[in-house]
């Protein structure tokens, strides 16, 4: 019996890594603390654009950016386990995480991190 | 013959006040006047409300006033000489120019405005 309101990752799909109790626990912690990270950024990039203001353009500049970072974050920071591997990657790639914080997980999935955070910069180097 | 890019302003409607030369520059110069007013004031209170960002909830505030403000003042400030008198009720109203500031307008405009400015107080005091 499958219920529809059973979420995602208690029913891996075929291919995808399952994730142990103490993976879950070490994924949080990274997850949490580069979300914190990304959103304190925020904060200060805001106090910094808000305080050389100088014309009413530059309020439309403000919110439009914050709008975008808005959306960016909320697409990025996706915590279900079948995403989290992306979301490392991406971290990864743009230097939020380490791959020292990713010490603990299994090697299946530091190879698809890895890997996408690999593909991600020869994307954009190209 | 009428032409569909014909502005509004230069046909009249029928009831709707016609606005004299002098009238015209006098409109211009006040309502100029009041939006630069309005933004330097958005330009200030995002100055203030970012300097007291102190947690990430505080920014997505920030970002959803002045989408709101930036909504307000686009169809607060409609300058169409159709919607002038309703544009300066409301100002009257909202303390933004004052009754001094339309001296040289004729009769027939100062008192659309102020029974609108009359009607917008005793609508909020309802």
């Amino acid at each position: 019996m499958s219920s529809p309101s059973a979420p995602q990752d208690s029913y891996p799909y075929q291919n995808e890594p399952t994730w142990s109790k103490s993976e879950k626990a070490i994924a949080r912690a990274v997850f949490d603390a580069a979300l914190k990270r990304e959103l304190q950024d925020v904060m200060q990039e805001t106090k910094q654009t808000a305080n050389q203001i100088k014309e009413p353009a530059d309020v439309w500049e403000l919110e439009h950016y914050l709008t975008e970072r808005r959306k960016e974050i909320n697409h990025k920071y996706d915590y279900r386990y079948s995403q989290l591997t992306h979301v490392f990657g991406k971290l990864l790639y743009e230097g939020r995480i380490s791959e020292e914080d990713l010490n603990g997980l299994r090697d299946d999935k530091l190879k698809s991190i890895r890997s996408l955070a690999k593909f991600l910069a020869e994307d954009t180097a190209a």
